[in-house]
């Protein structure tokens, strides 16, 4: 048996699997303080005989495993967890081997391996929800390098109807400060499902997010892009997304995926619906 | 005994190499339309009894050895070159094997088994001169998927001063559209040599590089940056990319090399000068 933990900004989703990726027990905590949520997680493993632990967790977050800091979350946005031993915590209080990775990048290697990509060598997969993130399958690897991606953190041209200031602590009006689920709500004062009839509100979303997926295009030339997060969940937003993206590159790109219609099966909703990150930490715990 | 090409938009390097990676003869020659250029390509490697052929070509070129139309050029902005079976062209006239990437992508790699990049895994070169180009060498590989990378045609925000329109046939003002050499030239209606001393010019330029590389470092977190190509030989302009680049980042990626000075060791010049595309498309010839 195989525990995996998707470690998210709002969420904990906790799992026990098999070698297969079936998930056979399955607990979602709220995330609150480490000192809250770090004993639930441990209880919920405690005498369930896992063997390996996959952990894909939000960040930024120390994933070179030569590190004296494996596992420990740097400077997060979410305060109460910034410098904490995340992975090291686990590790001892339950003592078995861990393994670590970003959520979007275990959500990436399930998707290329048993969701919507595993007829491809080459998956990209980027939520948005209360944080914008995304992740890589590359190569049969996770993307990473001196650290991990970032990509939410990227800037886009500002929408010229758009005067929202932003809300990433960082980087004020990155891609995560102005169309994460949190900065729509403040922007327009209403929460994302309350604003599903407002165009206006999905063609400036739109035209961020496909900006963003324009520039990743270009700089990986993924073979799929995978696209979730709760404020995709508004199912007007990623025809509206397609359309950009084809409109921004303008041809430049000679592919069908990226000309016409075909995008639709280029640019993706998850084929492991909202289990792409637990099923990636289980496939990282049966891999490690 | 190899032979290299580096196929650019200026120029075609021509190289005879052997397996160590030594340039035993090279040759220079302009790029003008195909018929000129092609058959003095062919003409240089005729008897020199090469066994194998690397191109790193300009792009966008097809990349997929699975490919009917590898090594044929796509919808680049030089328009002779226009769906020119490059690759082909050549391997039928010199009737040897060819294996082809691109320009960026070539000099990446080598700049990762020869140049500035050795003592880490993943290397990023970015060449700004006539056009505007990046590559990666990432996973003990170079960078592709759906195609291969076009990272220069990716937008930045605007500069508050500049009104330059851009000059990108396909998408106006993307990155090469407003930061290759004949950009500037276009912007300022000098040459950037005739330009060394106007520090607006450079204060602009290094606004547009930074956001690029902040980008790149978002999604890729690549171990060392190279930045190469005729613009870069206006030395003022690194210094100012990698304050400008530290600024941009707020200290958000967990890195002395991304907050201190030691970005002086991450932010560097390509280790083989002008011959890292000649050289990578060597290497490509011997490894193939």
């Amino acid at each position: 048996m195989y525990g995996a933990i998707e470690a998210g900004g709002t969420k904990f989703v906790l799992a026990v699997g098999n070698e297969k990726g079936d998930i056979l027990d399955k607990q979602v905590i709220p995330t609150e303080h480490p000192t809250i949520t770090i004993p639930k997680v441990i209880n919920f493993f405690k005498n369930k005989g896992i063997k390996k632990l996959g952990l894909g967790s939000f960040g930024p977050i120390d994933i070179n495993e030569e590190s004296n800091t494996y596992g420990q979350l740097q400077k997060t946005p979410k305060n109460d967890w910034v410098d904490y031993p995340l992975g090291e915590t686990i590790k001892i209080a339950l003592n078995v081997p861990i393994k670590i990775d970003t959520d979007v990048n275990v959500a990436a290697m399930a998707e290329a391996k048993w969701g919507n990509a595993i007829d491809v060598n080459t998956c990209f997969y980027m939520t948005v929800g209360t944080g914008i993130g995304a992740g890589a399958y590359v190569h049969g690897q996770t993307l990473k390098g001196l650290s991990h991606p970032e990509m939410g953190h990227i800037k886009v041209r500002r929408h010229p109807e758009d005067t929202y200031v932003g809300s990433c602590p960082y980087h004020k009006d990155c891609l995560e400060g102005i169309a994460s689920g949190p900065s729509l709500e403040k922007r327009w004062g209403k929460k994302g499902n309350e604003l599903a009839n407002d165009t206006k509100v999905w063609e400036i979303e739109a035209y961020y997010l496909a900006q963003a997926l324009t520039n990743y295009i270009y700089i990986l030339s993924p073979e799929r892009i995978i696209i979730g997060g709760g404020v995709m969940n508004q199912q007007q937003l990623l025809p509206l997304i397609r359309k950009r993206v084809i409109e921004m590159l303008n041809g430049y790109v000679s592919s069908p995926y990226l000309t016409g219609k075909e995008i639709d099966q280029y640019i993706v909703s998850p084929g492991l619906t909202d289990e792409a990150g637990i099923k990636g930490a289980l496939y990282l715990a049966i891999n490690s």
